[in-house]
């Protein structure tokens, strides 16, 4: 059964303004896209008589999905004491099967919000994967790597391993941080990586301090950091955070295997501060965005980061015109799948992946829009709560309230029983 | 009849924390909390289970309701040229019935996401005034006055007396800001608002360079025009923006009569800056939320202010124990109410007007909340997504996708008709 999508305005990244047409999908891609789609039997057809848009999934390019259990513990400390006192502690008592319903959770909010693809980092990653495949969500997992103890290099191998051959699955190695991994052992790491062509997810200057750490430690700049532990030559280098770079390091960053994730919430939430977003795309710095952990964003909503990524950087640079609508669209999807490790997806194009999330038009704060200004309606006007459907690979794995392969009320009840025993 | 709101959570902002039990609503006001109160024939029963939760109604303190016909115009220019070739050349189009359409589209927008007052700054204000009252919402009307033509004192003192004895409009005084009027007419304005016995509502010290034509053309600093202007003596000086205080001026605008409307997404879209928020409430200066106009915002949507306001200033500070959820819920709620020139509005107490938003706590990212931990859920993981009722003085005026006196379908077209005028 092939899918038309049939009278809807659709736009991405790479257009130049949205459009009016249908759009048909088979199997897992978009395979024709046209002002009137001759309607056959083997279609589904939903018209949408130009009351919906169309735009590519979006992208979660950093979290920590299965912290929907943690959410809302210790709010407003100072970020070591909410560390120490609260996450680690509680952290300590997950389970696997804790991770599999916290992911599940995450999943319930994440794919009613137009979310198709999300990159993890944390542990016991196969309920990981495991939870978003029973979703029919996208996702790249890193194992969280800390210290130097071989068996997590084992783990890592055995994580790729066991997601061989899943469409959906992308698997990317961990190291948490400099501060908890030694130059040695990313070095290590990224040679693993390049030997087994895949990324590395990695926090990267969150917080000032780091700079000092780095300089002390090593006597490196986070430049020098990034150019002698081999991040700089691996197939994707997805780097968290990135807010205390300086303007002028930002050129360094500037080659092909660099993504930055920008996670634009989480990093005003524990205070980490402003990422020179504008130095990054003005040099040419690929950008995604991300929402980090529930524990400290507290939402799950890649829309919510576009539009605080869009508004942002405009006050912080008292610059109106920095930080365009299109760029964050682009951040949020086509730059998202590629720090992700996925081909063609992130596009509204024929032959590439039917990745799309579905957007209600018909709400008071449309009116007003056209072709030329629908991306600056959805960026700063919209809001995931605008959302009604949410594909993957040719699957609606959300649509108007109702999910594919899970029951909502069934995942809310097993995740607060989790969420009740690591409180209590 | 009585409303009986039985088995909810309930907060404000003065509470140390959410409650359990039932409220009764008789007319307009809040007559009875308790734990189990006694069900009788004359209510109207709405059993929630506790799976909802009751706040007090939000309060945008700062819009321009009608330029919802203007949203999404000139994106992303620089603000004068913004102003200048598209907002002042569309708004110059703009008729009293376009005022009410454009209002009564805002109304659809607030109402639906448990906003039960706003306080606007616009011409044609009886049409607002009526709009809002079509919809039931509370409101605070401001005659935006630019110059010194005497005709703008008569249009605000017929304002005055057109909705005397309204019960849900308060009427105050607009002068547009210190750049547009002229330090003598403020005087008169605010002689007047003391005679008159309203509030002043202004926009103040937006963009930088108010400080240095308040300098070059008065020789006053921004608090010297304060003073001499008379504002910090009218029983309400609602100041928008006041984005570039300096820190050391801040303690001499905490006095009663002076509150500012922080406008956090309109500073950050047009590229005003971050204000001293921490300054603010450090020194005792009342603050509340406004969204601004749907121009520069584009959203109507006081939850989305919440949330970022209580984010935007720990990111700027690099503290995150700075500005905490309840200090934006009393700064959306109370402090609005307050602000608006409203008594006994904006807290869940016995005797007050029962001016509240019920929010749906049976979604994914509320799994984990408690009476505890409920102000932060709401605040960071919620938004005016959860919003299922909003009412005012007693009355449901939006509840569960429906508007108690308007149909959202008809106001949209005709909302539609006059965008397609004005930018034809």
């Amino acid at each position: 059964m092939r899918t038309l999508l049939r009278r809807v305005y659709y736009v991405d990244a790479f257009m130049e303004e949205a459009k009016r047409g249908d759009i048909l999908i088979d199997g897992d891609s978009i395979v024709e896209i046209g002002e009137e789609i001759p309607i056959s039997e083997d279609m589904e057809v939903l018209d949408c008589k130009f009351k919906k848009a169309v735009i590519p999934g979006l992208v979660n390019a950093h979290t920590h999905a299965a912290m929907t259990l943690l959410r809302g513990l210790g709010e407003e400390r100072p970020l070591k004491e909410w560390l120490e006192e609260k996450i680690w502690q509680v952290e300590a008592k997950l389970t696997p099967e804790d991770i599999y319903w916290g992911t599940s959770l995450a999943l319930l909010e994440m794919t009613s919000m137009g979310v198709t693809a999300f990159a993890d980092m944390y542990f016991e990653m196969e309920e990981v994967g495991s939870a978003a495949q029973q979703f029919g969500a996208r996702c790249a997992l890193a194992k969280g790597i800390i210290g130097t103890d071989e068996s997590n290099v084992e783990k890592t191998l055995s994580l790729i391993d066991h997601f061989k051959g899943q469409e959906l699955v992308n698997v990317q190695i961990g190291p948490h941080a400099p501060y908890t991994v030694p130059a040695e052992m990313y070095k290590r790491l990224c040679d693993l990586a390049l030997d087994k062509g895949v990324g590395v997810h990695t926090h990267f200057m969150e917080a000032p301090w780091e700079r000092g750490f780095l300089m002390e430690k090593y006597g490196m700049t986070p430049v020098d950091f990034l150019e002698n532990s081999g991040l700089l030559s691996v197939p994707v280098a997805l780097l968290a955070h990135c807010v205390w770079m300086e303007e002028e390091e930002i050129e360094k960053m500037s080659c092909p295997s660099v993504q930055v994730a920008h996670n634009p919430s989480s990093n005003l939430k524990l205070g980490s501060g402003i990422a020179p977003l504008r130095g990054y795309l003005d040099r040419g710095v690929t950008v995604s965005l991300g929402t980090d952990g529930a524990a400290s964003n507290n939402r799950l909503d890649v829309w919510e980061e576009m539009r605080l990524a869009a508004l942002l950087h405009k006050g912080k640079e008292l610059d109106p015109t920095c930080c365009k609508a299109k760029e964050v669209l682009k951040m949020a999807t086509f730059n998202g799948a590629r720090a992700l490790g996925f081909d063609k997806v992130g596009r509204i194009e024929r032959s590439w992946k039917a990745d799309l999330a579905m957007i209600d038009l018909d709400k008071p704060h449309y009116v007003g829009f056209d072709c030329a200004n629908l991306v600056h309606y959805l960026v700063y006007a919209g809001s995931s709560a605008d959302v009604v459907g949410t594909m993957v690979n040719g699957v609606w794995v959300y649509y108007h309230g109702n999910y594919k392969y899970k029951e909502a009320e069934f995942v809310r009840e097993r995740a607060q029983k989790s969420r009740e025993r690591i409180c209590s």
